[in-house]
């Protein structure tokens, strides 16, 4: 079996964030007419926006979320509450403008662009999908590795290049979105083979499954890992557990931090797509914003893994990237009071005795 | 010593939430394109903006801040690390358009209201200051009542005045921040007489008092409490420990209940004035959303008091309605999903079989 060993991946580099501005803007937030401290995690988000863009004032431009669609080979073994339809169903919603996803990143004037980077049944060429679709949908990883090396390097690549041209356009804050039935799944073996934690802390209940059918869902999942124990680079797990839209958006992560952009990582799927990414290149997670904790199993375990302190806590379990949309407002707030809010000085606002 | 016990507060009655529409919200809720029950936090509160509105529908109309401002007597006993000139200075901030509410209100293009209840140092006529100042700051507590129960009244009636103006002009949704050098103490104060709590559990470092400062705070609020021992009615407890913006926030509280409004509720400031109204009437409960968990010693614990679930924990200990503005676009969110989601009978998608 060829192994991605063979064949390294090709990518632009992500350079480390530049720490020289630190105590630069450390004095800006601190010269803010408010306490010191007072404004919590959104001063350390500032901070963090300011050493990605490398500005005391950074401006964020053109927020932008791109959804992954595929679908999954291991749908068929039962392993999700909704049948498999439903991905390209979904995906036509998003064309629509009915999905949770459109309502959000409209609320708040986001780009919205869904790729269709896998998904079984044909689609049709629509305004606002683009196809990179890689085949339709993934081997059943159960018997088999779910793509070649060279199925998730197109993916990867895919998703790199959706980035690239975004950055053209002028976006530097982005989130990454999946669409996917049974992607919990893939996501939980990427999770369990790459932090060694035992499968049943990394899979959950999905969209719905009840206790049954989560029972049944780890079993089948059990004996997946147990058939590819030998694969464990990170590549190769991507590969033989992935699917298009995961591959799609660690290539995504990757590119994005290559541009220099405040990433808004969603929730399990996209955490799992993450975890692929970081074991690539740890630099990457230096550009990551968690957005939120979601309540599908194994997301908190996986958030810990980062060392990751979510934004928000809402029990989300949606994907799309609702939950980056969501915390889109907070991240533009912390970029705000920055540029914005007078100065001590400049306000004749006297500073605390404290 | 007179007492409001002669007196009893005019104000328009509040409504308990109509239950009858909760299952046809409920219904409408489950007929959006995901999985039941995935949009988490955002359902219940869809739910709860449903019923406020007695629609299925709801549309969030004229978002609004008002920020009330008023010092405090006890300022001079040396609690709080800023000086009391700091309130009037943060006042001309708010109307140059240069402190965090500003920056947040503009951002989510919220109407942002300025009221002068009685703050210590003249202030000048400005457009988008209303006065509404009952007097030159209150009395220091520690010696005797903060305010005369006529004053408090007055900061009452004012409270709800300015929110029935905004009625009027077709805001539904409203949330309530404070300026007032001092106000975590007389909040503390407020929470421990009419809670039972220990003082020690209700006061914390507020803008950012050193250990000592903190316990030299304690000691002196400790004093002033003996001294009020017998104080006890909730109105009494307000105009004896409390500040012309904490009374007229409870009155802002009573009235956009009454006005079927959907409340933000800042932090631990705004959490004690909506203590002391809903003990004049615990059904104002039904119309507030929580918007977050300060960083406030006393926050957390007067949340658990109201049984409250806060939107966002970000250890913000600002002020201003600085959290209630950064929770607007989540409650937004909340009605726009009920709103514009696609169903699944209208759009095609096959709901779970889970």
């Amino acid at each position: 079996m060829s192994t991605f060993t063979d064949t390294p991946l090709q990518r632009p580099p992500i350079a480390p964030l530049d720490d020289s501005l630190r105590a630069a803007l450390q004095a800006a937030i601190d010269d803010k007419t408010k306490p010191p401290g007072s404004l919590g995690r959104l001063e350390s988000l500032a901070m963090q926006i300011g050493l990605i863009r490398g500005e005391t004032q950074p401006v964020l431009t053109r927020p932008t979320i791109i959804v992954f669609a595929g679908d999954h080979g291991v749908a068929d073994a039962g392993v999700s509450a909704f049948p498999p339809e439903v991905t390209a169903q979904m995906v036509l919603n998003f064309l629509g403008g009915g999905a949770a996803i459109n309502v959000f990143t409209r609320q708040h004037g986001m780009v919205l662009e869904v790729v269709d980077a896998g998904v079984r049944a044909p689609l049709p060429a629509a305004p606002g999908l683009v196809n990179c679709r890689v085949a339709d949908g993934t081997r059943n990883f159960v018997e088999e590795a779910a793509m070649t090396p060279a199925q998730a390097g197109a993916a990867i690549q895919a998703g790199m290049a959706r980035v690239l041209r975004h950055a053209e356009q002028g976006t530097n804050v982005i989130g990454f979105g999946e669409m996917g039935i049974a992607n919990t799944s893939a996501a939980a073996c990427l999770m369990s083979r790459l932090t060694g934690l035992p499968l049943a802390d990394c899979a959950g209940r999905g969209t719905g499954l009840d206790e049954a059918g989560v029972a049944r869902k780890r079993e089948i999942l059990e004996r997946a890992l147990a058939r590819h124990a030998e694969v464990t680079a990170p590549l190769d797990v991507l590969a033989t557990f992935g699917g298009y839209e995961i591959a799609a958006m660690t290539g995504a992560y990757l590119a994005a931090a290559a541009c220099r952009m405040v990433i808004l990582v969603d929730g399990f799927i996209a955490s799992a797509a993450l975890l692929v990414a970081a074991r690539i290149d740890p630099t990457v997670l230096q550009y990551c914003v968690f957005s939120h904790c979601s309540d599908e199993r194994g997301h908190k375990a996986l958030l810990a893994e980062f060392g990751a302190e979510p934004l928000l806590a809402l029990n989300l379990r949606l994907g799309e990237g609702t939950g980056a949309a969501l915390a889109w407002p907070l991240v533009a707030s912390a970029a705000a009071f920055l540029k914005e809010m007078a100065t001590f000085s400049g306000a004749g606002v006297s500073p605390g005795a404290a």
